[in-house]
């Protein structure tokens, strides 16, 4: 562990990407949200979201042009429960901060609210918005589509994005439930190091350049095949998984008025991306008691955890559990960066003049 | 196909369910909206929420006195865009049917509005009460909880329900997007059919009573296994379906007070179901211009539908399609009931003195 990894701590981390966003000429209140977005997704366990992505989806557009710092969110149509935003192409984490923001604010007068963002960029983990509804004993919702990725069923070519679901619920004692979870089975990533190790991956995962399942990650890494959606073969019922990714691509891309499907672009290619986000919080209040809520919250997680363990198994999980877990740990004991991460950042710090000093 | 099924028409059998609710006391309207639901399943091919449930999930808990046919529907709470009902333990239909119609009368004033139902019962196909707010011009959301039939991941007791999600959006050319999916990969049912075939079951539908993935039918039925959630097992990211049944059971159980998890009633048990829905109406207009957000979806539609196949397959299909066909089909030349379908609606027909008598 220690020779692989530098252990950072997240605040240190979070100066870092600020003083590195900055350096690009985001104004200082972005950077902030934009280095609390990515090293929330560090500290969570998500590390395809954190700081690895800081040049390849953020520096890389910054420096070309092709996201605009100074982007201001524009209101498009408004009524007392629905905000439809353009995002102007601004940097994906400010933009929909300040978007669930506005839901939650909106959500306190009507019970309900609804905002949808388009010309937006890759905003990070979606739960990080879904849990900013948390501390307002809301429920919060956050979708986003993305780049295609995922092969419809019975087809060969990607033409959904990854298009997550994000929800977090508060509870009393418990730890709230907070579902964070790609409609793909796995992320391109999986199967990326999956290739790396030579190891063959679970047949349901991925499809080759013939649609065909396969358990060879050379044949899926680098456009050659896609990922399945949640659920993989038809026999498994994969047409629900394709079902939910377009249904959050339907929300996000077609009603915002943003790119949708294979429009969508990807955040290391050139062009505007035109993604497209959804939000909604929903004041708990506004349905029952909200002490009566919490204390339901509670006795459905633990009845969950509580109940008996398959053979072999000694833990039910509730989603969101694991990761909180880990970010409890890694903000008392730090974030270990890989050793490539480090490499990478120390590079890509250098070239643009902000050096990556963290030890 | 001749000798095992009676092809009876969609008015002859609504008119026979009709008759056969009001034998139980069920109010004319209320058996009317619950004969439409029960036979829309039967015309879109959903042959195990239709009028096979007509005794076992209905007339039972009439007959018991398990359903009250003259509750009434009252307000718990309401705000501009939010409304929680309760259903007072009457038949799921009537309670469903009002609820979304005032979802979408309040989506109207205020862009978006959600219903929650507490205290009622099993309310049929999910899919049709999203449909109400098609020619609305609104996108419909409707999800249900009921009796726990699911495990969790890495669990072996059946804690969750199949708890479906049903959204329906309308596109301009191209029929409406559809989707109606139980949160589990099997219902119960298929499995069931699989073991009257003397056949295996796929492995990652089912756990047996251990909670180890089985692919023999005779360790699932009858209680001594369950159903696994989408996803199936945890590397096929199971826990994702797993997590997505428990949003659902928040937002239907726990939001709107009703039972949740393995408290929610089954429909042919006796006791209060005391079971939760959960309905959302969206304007679309409250967004962006409709017209183009329809060209837009019937865009997105025909790209879908247009792209590279798989190896060996000739069409991919969108969410409602494959349902729509044959609504049309069976709405044209009747539904096939099967002999054994028919044997029991004769049976339990004259037994409770509304003879089926449909040729």
């Amino acid at each position: 562990m220690d020779q692989e990894y530098l252990i950072v701590s997240a605040a240190d981390l979070r100066a870092y990407v600020v003083r590195f966003l900055r350096r690009f000429d985001v104004p200082a209140e972005d950077a902030h949200i934009a280095a609390e977005v990515l090293v929330a997704a560090d500290l969570r366990g998500i590390e395809s979201h954190g700081v690895i992505r800081l040049q390849s989806y953020y520096g890389f557009r910054l420096q070309q042009g092709l996201i605009d710092p100074h982007a201001s969110l524009t209101v498009l149509h408004e009524t007392p429960a629905t905000l439809a935003l353009d995002g102007g192409n601004g940097l994906g984490q400010p933009i929909a901060y300040r978007a669930m923001t506005r839901c939650i604010e909106k959500a306190r007068e009507t019970g309900v609210a609804l905002v949808t963002v388009r010309n937006s960029n890759h905003y990070g983990i979606a739960g990080y918005y879904a849990m900013m509804a948390l501390p307002h004993q809301m429920i919060g919702l956050s979708l986003t589509n993305s780049q295609p990725l995922v092969v419809p069923t019975y087809g060969r070519q990607a033409m959904v994005g990854t298009n997550p679901i994000a929800i977090a619920v508060p509870a009393r004692h418990e730890r709230p439930f907070v579902l964070d979870m790609a409609t793909s089975v796995v992320p391109i990533g999986r199967v990326t190091v999956h290739q790396k190790q030579g190891l063959p991956i679970p047949l349901g995962w991925a499809v080759n350049a013939e649609g065909v399942p396969t358990t060879d990650p050379n044949e899926v890494v680098g456009g050659r095949g896609a990922v399945m959606p949640l659920g993989g073969t038809a026999e498994h019922r994969g047409y629900k998984g394709y079902g939910l990714g377009v249904m959050v691509d339907i929300l996000c891309g077609v009603l915002s008025g943003a790119a949708f499907g294979m429009h969508v672009g990807h955040p290391e290619h050139g062009g505007a991306a035109n993604i497209g986000h959804f939000f909604a919080a929903i004041r708990i209040d506004a349905f029952r008691d909200l002490a009566d809520f919490t204390a339901d919250m509670d006795q459905m997680i633990r009845e969950l955890k509580e109940s008996p363990k398959a053979k072999g198994e000694e833990r039910i999980y509730i989603a969101g559990e694991k990761e909180y877990e880990l970010a409890e740990y890694r903000q008392a004991h730090g974030i270990p960066l890989h050793v490539t991460t480090v490499a990478m950042l120390k590079k890509v710090g250098d070239e643009v003049g902000v050096p990556f000093d963290l030890a």
